[in-house]
């Protein structure tokens, strides 16, 4: 089975979004064993989406397209798809309701506008949505003498994800009745992906399993697919090539699945009844944020402090005037310090703290922009640690201390030596 | 003039890249007149490239190829092109004499493969690569009794940014004697998108200008886009339609253009003089790392504090014991004194403070998921307000909760009444 994907919208076309949607949705529908032939991107124009849609179906079984589901005027996929496929758009009657209930849930009543989007093609299957106004939908339209589908979904990504996901890849997994295919993912930090190519060259033969990498700053994943028939035990041959994976990988193997590094160091804090505060100039309070995107994250996470000035760290963290004067705000002394003070000031475990040039201002010769201090107290002793980043934007070198923090804290709670030295 | 843009390579098809090369090419196109009109991509298969490349200039004056350009055997765009255009390939000795002399300044003797990358199609213009070997070029073509061009670009973002900017660009710009095209982009909070699409319904005559909406969690950005003959004073017609769209949205409307809420805070705490510390509990730091995003923002964010736990908030703010036991730590009172004690504590002229229950757990029925006290303090005054916000998700209560208390600023610096009330 071949899938197509359609992007809509003026501002994807335009540029203004990358479109992010189309990429996942193919990997997603890679994992299941069904092709992405052909991706396609158009404007709000109903006669371009109907040719888009036309050109979509030539190359494949099912078009998935996202975007142009809203309430407004330049909202025109639905009415499109139906005009696709020779049939009027009917009220759902139950999609309305479900809209209107999200309206009344908000204490306000549903614009008139949103109406519209009940509105879907006859003989389509509706797909609810449990996150937001919009429904998708599965719609077979007759083209070249065979029955095909057109898949109209939202294109905010966490809306169209969750129904992609509980949906319609079942759907379409079980119209696939060919090959099973399992995926694991593993998610190193340390590693860009041509030294992580490298170290997993040859982890399983070509017949075993296939090897994809992806990059989503400042976290490297490697997936393992294997493919059998219906009844084959794929997680164990996903068990067995793990064995491999983690040998191979080493302390860059931070979680095994999609787990971000926040997640890793949480569950360790918990297993080990440890407590973090944490100190954070560079970074400016993303370590803490991080940190809570984490449920239940009150029970370790005792506090976070900006200390953004000297004054800050001094009257806050007690770090001394004679550091910050003899080695400078940004210095392994100042880290320490840091570390130490917030440890005392939370009455924590560990105290982390980061201190360094995020730029595009601030350098100088000797500490340029990217240089960082990251400084771990703990009962009895402190560590601290300078890296020299380099420059590639201020958003890059606070994404990227935040993760380094995170990763010295998960190797002090696993008792892996040594540092990621960036390069 | 129309253009369309073609992603060309298993990697883009197969989502293990997001194409970004096409959302940058169109914002470079937009800003020299020429409308981005649809979007393609492709495997590498040659007979997909050619029915892609067909279809791209039914739509478009000329196609705009990324990828597909390297040694390999699967990179087939070059030989589709020629294909395509029904011209041989021939050897351009300049562009060989430029590969080999790339190898040889690495001190390797050029592979045999890359002497493929000199075979160009016979009546094209070259583009020389500064950056790498794969050189692009703009090939002529006929398609329905007119000239369209063929533009094809190496794959890699470095490499094809120079080229195009030093290149294409102008030479597109040379050939785009029609219409000029200029948009201008309205951000607003509090509004969703329905409903900033009735309060604009009819700001602009159809032929006046286009608009377009686009929502991107917390934030929900309008543009309006004008046309007209080079020479035409399109700046000024924007001009006049933002005085429209401005009466029209009010304290909606936050900034004019892309800014973030973070960076019209910063703007206006520097304009007025004014400082700002933060103490956060629900948001865990979200606020302090959106602000600290923003160059320069240490001239006016003093300090902030992630106060998550009942202790950090007395001993580091002094929220007093009572007020913790009357009225609980999720509450207009507590949100008053961590705003005036983060203040004091810092020394700024404005303290924020916000706490809540972020979910999934915490709720009661008096206090559910989604109940969030804002407090703001400042010389001589404090202000708080409770906002039940419901339950969507961890991340939607934190990036709802952020945004809510930098708009908060936002509306005290400005001396606008009221809060959007979310729903």
């Amino acid at each position: 089975m071949k899938a197509a994907l359609l992007a809509i919208g003026d501002e994807i076309v335009g540029g203004m979004t990358v479109d992010t949607n189309s990429a996942w949705i193919a990997g997603e529908l890679r994992a299941i064993g069904i092709e992405p032939a052909a991706g396609f991107s158009v404007a709000d124009d109903g006669d371009a989406i109907v040719r888009a849609l036309g050109r979509a179906l030539e190359e494949a079984d099912v078009v998935i397209s996202t975007g142009g589901l809203g309430p407004t005027s330049d909202d025109l996929t639905t009415a499109c798809a139906a005009r696709f496929a020779g049939v009027p758009l009917d009220l759902d009657e139950e999609s309305l309701r479900s809209i209107e209930e999200r309206f009344r849930a908000r204490g306000i009543e549903m614009p008139p506008s949103n109406r519209k989007q009940a509105m879907l093609p006859r003989g389509a299957e509706i797909v609810r949505n449990p996150t937001g106004t919009a429904p998708g939908y599965i719609l077979p339209v007759e083209v070249g003498g065979r029955t095909r589908h057109v898949i109209g979904f939202p294109g905010v990504p966490r809306e169209m994800r969750r129904m992609m996901r509980e949906t319609v890849l079942p759907w379409l997994a079980a119209r696939n009745p060919g090959r099973r295919f399992l995926s694991r993912t593993f998610s190193t930090f340390g590693l860009n992906e041509s030294r992580l190519g490298e170290l997993l060259d040859g982890v399983a033969a070509p017949d075993e399993a296939r090897l994809a990498f992806r990059a989503a700053f400042p976290r490297v994943q490697a997936r393992l697919t294997v493919d059998g028939a219906p009844g084959d035990n794929l997680e164990a041959r996903l068990d067995a090539l793990e064995l491999r994976v983690r040998e191979r990988l080493g302390a860059y193997l931070y979680a095994t699945g999609d787990e971000g590094m926040e997640e890793t160091v949480g569950r360790l804090l918990r297993e080990q009844g440890q407590t973090l505060a944490v100190a954070e100039s560079c970074t400016g309070g993303r370590i803490g944020d991080r940190i809570t995107d984490v449920p239940g994250s009150s029970d370790y996470f005792l506090m976070g402090a900006a200390t953004y000035s000297d004054e800050a760290k001094q009257t806050l963290l007690g770090v001394s005037a004679r550091t910050l004067a003899t080695h400078g705000a940004v210095s392994t002394g100042t880290a320490e310090e840091m570390a130490a003070g917030i440890r005392r000031l939370a009455g924590a475990t560990l105290g982390l703290s980061t201190t360094g040039i995020a730029g595009p201002g601030g350098g100088t010769a000797e500490k340029p922009v990217g240089t960082v201090c990251i400084g771990l107290a703990w009962e009895g002793g402190a560590w601290s640690h300078r890296f020299d980043l380099g420059d590639r934007g201020r958003e890059w070198v606070k994404g990227l201390t935040a993760q380094l923090a995170l990763d010295v804290v998960r190797r002090r709670l696993l008792g892996i030596e040594g540092v990621v030295e960036w390069r």
